[in-house]
């Protein structure tokens, strides 16, 4: 990927999203006056590490609209923000493929473009709870230490990687599709860019929302940097992995890509030896989950009705709406139906609400939701040693007086 | 494989492990002679299908031993038992190997012989209770209509998969390791054998119960025609379905087996379309089960103790031991520890009894169970299609009067 490394500084911008200097043509100008000025356009988040960045947003915040605002979205990155000049930018699809390419910028928005709203999660969501006194016998994770706010429902625009596919005439015995960045991680003794792995069969679905985009536009922006600046995958229903950001390259295979990112990380495994990672597939779908995001871990509440709110999505499929959304005050014994709220849609997060008695014995509000296609949200769930797919009820400490 | 199939008949096997003519030499000969004359040594298990034959043990009678006699051992086929002449086999080991080779009977047992005891049990074991009213809202789950009594526990012994591929030379950019079977399985228009697959990492194991073998001795007696005669694999802590029985192939390869068995079942997926294939990997190690194996399901007990029985299988890892085995007579509220009996030994079930106080509430017993190796048994699972892995809390219903 050597040649997609910054040359020229014309046009560059900086991990803030600052356009530093333009001399764009055709539709990429668009792209680049667009691009907001501000300094770091996720000054609100909580970054958990500032290098790489890894920020979540309150979840008090994250609440306030099924639209998630671009500066509340969460950023999960794992080397600085390459500074990618967007003239110099360009796309290479390879692999088993008749007629491999590269395609600029100007290139990709002239193909036919498509809106989708999508909800991207971590699959680290949650994981500081895998450190909580439940899990006490095993070892500590590592990693981010994420609560639950590594989740956002965004629009994104670009040319779905159908027509990208199509375009470069897929072979035969084509059965998986990579994505690689331009960052560049230190990993071991090298440097790498994040990798990305779909199966075929997701790559070329090309109608309703679950076609994957090659976006470039973000709630109706250019992406920021934090979000992958200038192309980024967006995946609708796969862990957010694999929406690969600062797209730089496609293959196409007949196995799952080798990056470090899609064959020893993203996997669950207990132990990290060999065997363990040998024998676990790569996590694609994400799982139903859910969080109360209203009123705040740990507060103090006075005994009686309360309020509650929060999001839940379900299983990463087509056709998967929420079901039932149920929270106790009681530790399990009664259970109490959330009102689902706002816009129901394919691929999307679910906002709700609910109305529950606490009293003085209330130490904690369970929740439990279970989706249309089957999918449900155990009580517990076993230890794995990365932390990932945190979906067991979820548990709000609350003080009542 | 067509070189494999049957053109002599001086020594046959019929399907029910019957010699009917032997010319056997060297230590070949002391295999057949051993056979067992018996019309059908499996005439105690409880077949749900006879063609294939498919046939499971009641659980009161399978949780008398901690070794599972061979006749009470769980059979699950695809197609009749194939005939095997035993001085014309020949085992074919080819793909990624320097040295490609056939191995016949007499060569596999001049290698160094192993004696393991291990666990297998199918994937669909308890997939009856996927029908229960628990899923009414879901598809019925079709396949043979297990209960929990596919699951055994025999010791095996062979020389180890290793020591073979040792012998051939695995080539670099070897990954996985294909087995196939001599059996002939219509699926849709052509003819298989059922294949399986492991990763290389587990194939090369070559110390411990894990370690993967080419068995033909069952229990110390040659195996029957039910169980793979001459030759199967038995891979300890995976689903029984990569343990091919009437193995007649291995192929090294880059990657899992195309075979039917491997990439279009034995997978957890929630629909059938294409995509959920794609996504979901193949299923290796089997996850942390247990049943309760006496009284009967139904059974009428006075208000009282009782006294239970069952098997409890850990998480099919290393040095994964059955913890905690819980048994509740009250839905839940109350639990009562099962008391671990017999032997402790990796890769093997664990038999527990327990004592429980049941009264005229009573209406069923809960059981659950966790493993040292982080594995847990959820109160409730998702449904999926094929009805694999059901590992939920195991639930018997009683009458007490």
């Amino acid at each position: 990927m050597n040649n997609l490394l910054p040359s020229r500084r014309e046009v560059l911008l900086s991990s803030g999203g600052v356009l530093v200097a333009g001399s764009l043509k055709g539709t990429v100008d668009a792209l680049s006056q667009e691009v907001t000025a501000a300094k770091n356009p996720h000054k609100d988040l909580m970054f958990r590490t500032t290098d790489p960045r890894n920020g979540e947003p309150e979840l008090t915040k994250l609440v306030n609209s099924w639209q998630t605002p671009t500066e509340l979205f969460y950023v999960r990155s794992h080397a600085p923000n390459p500074e990618i000049e967007v003239d110099q930018f360009r796309l290479s699809v390879e692999g088993l493929v008749r007629r491999p390419g590269t395609f600029s910028m100007a290139d990709l928005m002239k193909m036919p473009s498509h809106l989708t709203t999508a909800t991207l999660t971590c699959a680290g969501n949650r994981r500081s709870e895998y450190n909580s006194k439940e899990y006490q016998n095993v070892p500590k994770v590592s990693g981010v230490q994420w609560e639950a706010g590594t989740i956002g429902n965004a629009t994104w625009e670009g040319c779905q990687l159908a027509a990208i596919l199509k375009r470069v005439e897929v072979l035969e015995n084509a059965k998986h599709v990579w994505f690689e960045g331009l960052d560049q991680i230190q990993k071991n003794s090298s440097i790498i860019g994040f990798g990305g792995s779909i199966p075929l069969e997701k790559a070329l679905v090309d109608n309703g929302p679950g076609a994957p985009l090659l976006a470039h536009q973000m709630n109706g922006q250019p992406l920021t940097a934090d979000h992958g600046f200038p192309l980024r995958m967006v995946v609708p229903g796969y862990i957010g992995a694999r929406s690969v950001k600062w797209l730089g390259k496609i293959v196409v295979s007949d196995r799952p890509s080798p990056n470090h990112y899609v064959a020893n990380a993203y996997k669950i495994v207990t132990k990290t030896d060999p065997l363990d990672w040998a024998e676990s597939g790569p996590i694609y779908r994400f799982p139903i989950n859910a969080a109360i995001c209203t009123p705040k871990s740990g507060s103090r509440l006075s005994a009686g009705a309360i309020e509650l709110t929060g999001y839940a999505l379900p299983t990463g499929r087509s056709h998967s709406q929420i079901k039932d959304l149920m929270i106790s005050a009681d530790g399990g014994r009664g259970w109490t139906r959330g009102k689902l709220i706002g816009k129901k849609q394919d691929f999307c997060w679910q906002l709700w609400t609910a109305n529950v008695q606490v009293n003085s014995k209330t130490t904690e509000l369970l929740l439990r939701a279970t989706d249309s296609s089957g999918g449900l949200m155990p009580a517990r769930i076993p230890w794995n040693a990365k932390g990932y797919l945190r979906n067991s009820w979820y548990r709000l400490p609350v003080e009542v007086s």
